[in-house]
């Protein structure tokens, strides 16, 4: 006889110590519920129950997005979604306008050069709004297939004004070219009303899932540029065999099913907190988090006005090295924040407000910074953070 | 205040309904404890713990690859991971050979053609063996940049005699590029010492996780090549870019946290009862269904002798259609097998021995096979399945 036990004796191994706390500008910490959801039983990815999970899926982002197109499903990471949005659109020779406002968008740029697509760059200074004249202009001067924008730059805590650029390409064959992996489910997406062609985003964010699972989602205007194009040097991220697929209920290649589920259960929780509460407590708590940092000496980074609602950007204090909070943070506390691992590395900390997150998540993040900083040299008023993070909350 | 309550009162939704079996050849059945794993606090995908894993997850895949290499992690399809090994090689203009067996070769070649390569088609009848003596004359006519081949062809049952292949090209220039997809862990692979130098999989056939998870080994060899080569025209795919980060103990994008979490269980697993034991208990269970089907009337589709120890493939008896079965077996038993989606529709049922199987699942996949067909019209003595399948596991 053949004996296979599926739940040996052996204890799982846990990844994370206790009192973990994962504090991320994404991933970020996914509820018990989701998770649960996603350690369900696998199903099959072509039967009844996952054909009703896609559709589900599908009805409960659509609001989110602010769109009325379909929801294509991918395993990817945001890179790959990015990559699947640009190469749908251009390829060899294409002109594409990339407007930058940091790494991401920059991400973007080198993504372009290698489809081969010719990429004119509006390099947005760091932390600075985007000037939505100067991008006027330069669209002016060439035909662009696309205009490509990061929503929001988990880099630099700033949002671009995508209801602006949108109108700048509405009524132009240009299109509008968008990655809100870091800002969907926190940040307003009003996809459809914007003129946002193709849209894309990912699970571990704002969504409250696991990373592993891509989204997209095109618009009449895109579909008519893939649908004219010829060959892509992509099967993996042909939209149209997504489409294709979608039409019939399931995804072209065998979908991450768990994160599915997972997914789920996270729109269900945003609907019934109801989207615009969820979009107001992200903007409360990052709000929250920046006045409790102003109190404790902790500045914004950055002069753009257009301050992100899911992620809080934080100068270092001069001596300081951004790349010691994050280590004494984690050293004491296991709180995990991000530094930088570009050019703003040891500059910058960051912290998301996005999610799973309420007033304690952040109350308790300052206070872990005020423990942190006077033993690193900064001085602060103990306590502060957290009054004035409650001030502005109460 | 904001509140957030991160496990609502809701219960969740179960995708699946009680008793259901998921019998397909991938996904598989994911064991509770690789779902439990699977269901741990995400942890920073660039922190200690998450290397850690990185670090157990490869270690535990090695021989299981039966390789030196790194192992390159993705959070993509099984043929995302496909397209990888392509692109990584291959480019408009470069020849290839493809050794198709089934349904997944000719996707090599799908992809193959998309991103411009030439592709040359070795076309063996479904079913049947791989013509080493043919594929050894066509490969004497051009300097391919790579012969590329299917392990084990879900869609046919039959599995490709690599060792045979790659000592064909261990001594030349050509790359040998192998998709083991619905092989790896249930049927052996020495990919260094057979040669294969581009070798691609994924997490939810017999390495018993969740969908979602690639990952990719790349020899020496092939990373001359990789190396020596220009511009990708992928930037997500580029394995130049995943090694850097493996170097480093990272991935380049967000990786599928959670189904490394799982993979992590599903190897110790694995190694736990030893891999010449998984193997052999995977070939043993195959035949035994095999011999249960032959007490039924089900014989085996193909003329193969390389048959397949993770999946079953049964001509259906005519006049049966083989949907109709799958129907049938789902409606009453709540267990799912798959028909064909190709030239083979209605013609096949294939059921998946692979992952977290023993003598119990076959008895079972075999009694529900008795209950349904005679209802369909084909006469079997009641029990002569599960019978013979006990008479050759005992």
């Amino acid at each position: 006889m053949e004996r296979f036990d599926p739940m040996s004796s052996t204890q799982i191994q846990p990844l994370a110590p206790d009192g973990y706390r994962l504090r991320l500008p994404g991933p970020t910490f996914v509820p018990e519920r989701v998770l649960q959801a996603g350690a369900q039983l696998v199903v099959n990815h072509r039967g009844p129950e996952f054909r009703a999970a896609l559709v589900r899926a599908e009805a409960g982002l659509q609001p989110i997005l602010g769109t009325r197109n379909r929801i294509l499903f991918y395993a990817a990471s945001g890179s790959g979604m990015m990559e699947a949005a640009i190469v749908n659109v251009a390829g060899p020779g294409d002109e594409l306008l990339i407007v930058t406002h940091g790494q991401f968008g920059e991400r973007f740029t080198t993504i372009a050069q290698a489809v081969g697509a010719k990429a004119d760059v509006i390099a947005t200074p760091w932390g600075e709004d985007i000037d939505i004249d100067a991008v006027q202009a330069r669209l002016r001067e060439k035909p662009y297939r696309a205009m490509v924008v990061v929503h929001n730059e988990s880099s630099t805590g700033i949002v671009a004004d995508l209801a602006s650029l949108g109108a700048l390409v509405r009524n132009s064959p240009t299109l509008l070219v968008v990655d809100s992996v870091s800002g969907l489910g926190g940040i307003e997406m009003k996809q459809d009303e914007w003129g946002v062609d193709i849209l894309v985003s990912a699970s571990q964010k704002a969504l409250m899932c696991p990373p592993g699972l891509g989204l997209a989602s095109i618009s009449p205007k895109a579909w008519d540029v893939i649908n004219g194009g010829g060959r892509l040097p992509s099967f993996y991220w042909d939209f149209r065999r997504a489409q294709a697929s979608a039409e019939k209920g399931e995804t072209p290649f065998t979908p991450a099913v768990g994160l599915v589920a997972g997914l789920l259960e996270a729109l269900d929780m945003i609907h019934a907190e109801g989207l615009p509460q969820v979009l107001a407590r992200h903007t409360r708590l990052a709000n929250a988090l920046r006045a409790g940092g102003a109190a404790i000496g902790l500045s914004d980074f950055g002069t753009g006005k257009r301050k992100s609602a899911t992620v809080v950007v934080f100068d270092v204090p001069a001596p300081l090295d951004g790349a010691v909070i994050v280590r004494e943070l984690y050293q004491r506390h296991r709180t995990v924040i991000a530094g930088a691992r570009n050019r703003l590395s040891g500059k910058v900390i960051r912290i998301g407000t996005m999610g799973a997150i309420d007033a304690d998540t952040i109350y308790t993040d300052l206070a872990h910074l005020e423990n942190v900083l006077p033993d690193l040299g900064h001085a602060l008023t103990a306590g502060a953070g957290v009054a004035a993070a409650k001030a502005y909350l109460e």
